[in-house]
């Protein structure tokens, strides 16, 4: 540990403090035991004591099989005394390091990570034994929900199922973690139904920062609109009003603490965030956290501001406009140009950057491919997870769940990702549905490219090197949305068996080259 | 030799019979001296018997050190008798073989190959030593004046330069092989000043059927217009009204024959020429060299209707109608998003599909190279040849010389060709010069995607099978086309520095990532 690092979690620990996160959670969720071992703890103290100066608890993500793994205890059944005992003393050694830390992050029984459930107990069993070692220094759990097993459920019902019969066996110093929507931060999900489900178990939001599914790091997708979709959602639970804000928040539930947390997206560039506009996520988050009633807007325009204007162009309004524009529309853009309609996971195999509507691949879980979410066929497309589905609407409170189970009542934001719908279904526009997803497709694409406009207008309000890297980028993503239009809708036709409407450009690419080119490991 | 060669060669001479060609140059002009020997001329007969019955005569490509490479003479010195007698013996074994033996094509002193210059001799003196072996039994020399050395002088001066001094002195059946223009099958040049400049000597046009220069057979892009303009430029040689037509065709100069030549974009594919719509360059040559004075539209209107139309939908006007504007406007096309305003030769490094206006090389001659021809700096771009620069424009005969001259005067066709000019110039349109080469080149992607559009909506006119394969490729052509604006704009924007206008598209790729990919291989 040089004076350089400290020197760098010291401004990391500045920037976060500067927009009101007061936690920092040091390690992937993928957690390795290695983490709460002597040496590595004695680095944790150090950072924490970097962060400290901020007001910025330190957390860890443990890894369940910790006692087994560097305890040299047989197994981590947390009904077994020994291993309880051991989280304890694990715990003790922490806190008489760090004396303020927050607490463990923990993902368990879900893609592969070790959990209670390998011992035959529940989340809860897991969950409390952690609290139970915790509760006497003030530390919390923040126990994942992120879970699904290769059955023949969908996927996006199975956290649901798993955990509301475990609502109000929780310990009062744990919270359960729950990604924004049931699937995994998708473009766009209707919210998760465990917000507004759990009653007696304080739940908190996950967001993701860094966007795994939205470009990373380059594309300009502002993602504060998308939280706040989801944090006003209504859920329901208490009438209407009912939003995932305020069951997060403390609204209704009376627990000792409430939380937010955001995947983040820092890593070792030098602007932090490897996309300029990437930056503003983080901010967001920020904000978001401090206020989950701010709204996207204002969000927008204070980065926009803080980041680009030196204080004699502050009243630079067409800039900041445009620029602020560019971010609000850019969200929806990416959700057209990607997955539009409540398309969903239609990624390549290997990574989540560009397309592969075609993915299948029988040797993995059917959870795991292209084809299980879109469902397309020579009769239409969708997931259909209305009653006569899956019946995941269900999992949502009335009205909802019945608003969303008729498709003439279902938002069209998320019309196939409730239903499976024939090609010829009539939108609220007029057209089939067939010629609203070409459209669909083809305004993402040219909103990107109003984007690359729109950027090279302000050219002269910003500097050189963060000019040319975002123009760059815009370039990128203009190239890539095409990649993305034009291998969704040559795949999609294929089953739809219908024109492409006249009234938008035409694809540039062959199927048989796009299925090449994303399957590339460089094309990422 | 088989049946099947036998049967191709027969559909081969069939097609070219049908459309009035009544010669065929069996090889390529850069000739093996293998062709003359007893194996192959046995071989050239059987052709020649196939294209007999369809009325076409046979020539050959000869290599002009023949006499050495297989004739066992230590040289091939024009005024040499032992040469003279070698080339007199061979033509007679060829006659004795081909009695209705067309003649001679020869490449000579031209890109490596040998000539009558390795022996201080004239192009006249070799043409005349094998004109003299032909013309007892009727042959014919097509001697090319395709001749440029790496010299200072302007590459596009020096064909004029050699042969003018030579008018005269060439056997009367000999007849001078130009090419359109000055330069090399482009898709653009002013008319070669050769025609119109030899008084004494018989001129034919040999015109590029194959693509070389416009796409290959990946591009729809109809020649037919591109041939017109050549032929109907004036050339003022014997005053108003001179134009290349009349001065090949007989019109004014009195030679016992006059002929045309078209390099051929026949291969092995079923469709003869790879791109269902190369098919149209053949046959409007044909149409050309049997009527100069043709329209291109017609030749268009008549080759749709017998190549997609069967009796019952000969009057599906408007799917003539639509095909033939596209076809139309296809060369002016290609024009515009690969070398508009008379720009010229910016193709990639060892191949000529994709652009490479950066290249440049100084291990190799400077004429080989983009840079010598755009000849782009911070101050502006084109090639001078007005008479403050290589004054090529006095190589055309006056007002034409004089018009060409001048910039305010010069077609803005050719404007680069003949001028280099700064960014800030302006154009009639009241555009500055950067502008209107942007928007050039944009208007040229947009051309190509509505041909698109086009394309699909005939669909229901045309057999699948080549409804799909066009459509194919001018999804390629979409995409090639766009890496021509996008290389050459941010190239040229490097030496400009000045905005690409709002009003068009951004580029969507890298400078940097297209060099990578006009240099593979694979691009091509």
């Amino acid at each position: 540990i040089t004076e350089q690092d400290k020197a760098k979690w010291t401004a990391y620990a500045r920037a976060n403090a500067s927009i009101g996160i007061n936690g920092s959670v040091l390690n992937n969720v993928n957690a390795s035991s290695k983490i709460l071992s002597k040496s590595y703890l004695e680095k944790v103290r150090i950072i924490a004591g970097c962060l400290r100066n901020y007001g910025i608890k330190t957390y860890l993500s443990v890894n369940f099989s910790s006692p087994v793994l560097i305890g040299k205890l047989k197994k981590a059944d947390p009904l077994d005394p020994q291993v309880q005992q051991w989280w304890k003393d694990k715990v003790k050694e922490i806190y008489s390091m760090i004396p303020d830390f927050g607490g463990f992050v923990v993902k368990a029984n879900s893609e592969g990570q070790p959990g209670p459930q390998d011992y035959g107990r529940t989340h809860a069993d897991g969950a409390n034994m952690m609290a139970d070692a915790l509760a006497p220094f003030g530390g919390i759990v923040m126990w994942r929900a992120f879970v699904y097993n290769p059955s023949p459920e969908d996927r996006t019902k199975q956290a649901y199922k798993e955990f509301l019969p475990l609502d109000g066996s929780f310990r009062k110093n744990v919270i359960l973690q729950v990604k924004n929507g049931p699937l995994d931060f998708q473009p766009r999900e209707p919210f998760s139904p465990l917000f507004g489900g759990m009653v007696k178990t304080p739940v908190m939001a996950e967001f993701q920062i860094t966007q795994e599914y939205l470009g990373g790091s380059k594309q300009l997708v502002f993602l504060s609109p998308l939280w706040q979709e989801c944090l006003n959602s209504d859920t329901y639970q208490f009438g209407k009003g009912s939003t995932v804000a305020a069951c997060t928040d403390g609204s209704f539930a009376h627990s000792d603490f409430t939380a937010i947390a955001g995947v983040s997206n820092i890593g070792m560039d030098l602007n932090w965030t490897g996309h300029t506009f990437a930056q503003a996520n983080w901010y967001a988050f920020g904000r978001l956290a401090w206020n989950n009633k701010s709204e996207s807007k204002v969000i927008a325009e204070e980065w926009i501001k803080q980041t680009f204007l030196d204080s004699r162009k502050k009243t630079d309004s067409k800039f900041v406009r445009t620029v602020q524009d560019m971010m609000m529309d850019s969200r929806e853009a990416a959700v057209d140009y990607m997955m539009p309609l409540g398309l969903h996971h239609i990624f390549a195999e290997g990574h989540h950057y560009g397309p592969a509507p075609w993915f299948f691949n029988d040797k993995i879980r059917a959870d795991w491919t292209s084809v299980y979410y879109h469902k397309a066929d020579d009769q239409g497309i969708g997931f259909d997870r209305s009653r006569g589905g899956s019946a995941a609407v269900d999992q949502y409170h009335e009205p909802l769940s019945s608003k969303f189970n008729n498709p003439s009542s279902c938002p069209e934001i998320y019309l196939l990702w409730f239903h499976h719908l024939p090609w010829t279904y009539r939108m609220k526009s007029g057209n089939d549905l067939w010629t609203e997803l070409c459209l669909r497709y083809d305004r993402g694409v040219n909103k990107v490219r109003s984007f690359q406009k729109d950027w090279d207008k302000v050219a002269v309000t910003v500097d050189k090197e963060r000019f040319l890297e975002v123009q760059s980028k815009l370039r990128t993503q203009s190239r890539d949305a095409q990649i993305w239009k034009d291998a969704c809708l040559l795949y999609f036709q294929q089953l739809s068996k219908r024109e492409i409407p006249l009234q938008i450009e035409r694809p540039i690419h062959e199927l048989s080259s796009l299925k090449e080119l994303t399957k590339s490991k460089d094309y990422q």
